[in-house]
């Protein structure tokens, strides 16, 4: 049976490009900066301020590289940030299932 | 593949309460201000605020009726509702997906 409680849906993630980004850093190992950005379809700064958010939940870590001299910042999910992703697909697939 | 754009997920569905909300109608034939309400776990106001915002967007339609002498609020979705919720569903599959 469907629960259509809406608090149910961790409201960290329920945003659309902090969405998006929980879902493309799951299907990978680590992103950069400009990789989120070009996929997601974010600017700079919103997509910053979502980053950080997800950031201070401890949902995803951040690394600065020098990668041919040049900085770049990695993000990566952490363990609390996919258990809190795959928690988030079971009360959405509750919410909207048929 | 997946894409991660997150501007294909349509806002006006994408809010916790109002995705309950369309989620909930699209399962019934149509549901009553209280009913609702205790389904969706929000508060008059809040709810009141996002179905506003659905009417306005004609994804929802609105009547008023007496049961009982007492008045009911009643709620349903078009049509342009469900194809723009069938849609969403798309999107954000397309987003989620592994």
């Amino acid at each position: 049976m469907n629960d259509f409680n809406y608090q149910l849906l961790d409201e960290i993630i329920h945003s659309r490009i902090r969405l998006a980004v929980m879902a493309l850093l799951i299907s990978v190992e680590e992103a950069e900066f400009n990789y989120l950005k070009e996929k997601v379809k974010a600017t700079d700064g919103n997509l910053s301020v979502h980053l950080k958010k997800l950031e201070e939940a401890e949902y995803i870590s951040v690394k600065k590289e020098f990668i041919d001299r040049k900085p770049k910042t990695m993000y990566t999910l952490t363990k609390t940030g996919k258990t809190a992703f795959n928690q988030y697909l079971i009360s959405l697939e509750n919410l909207i299932k048929k």
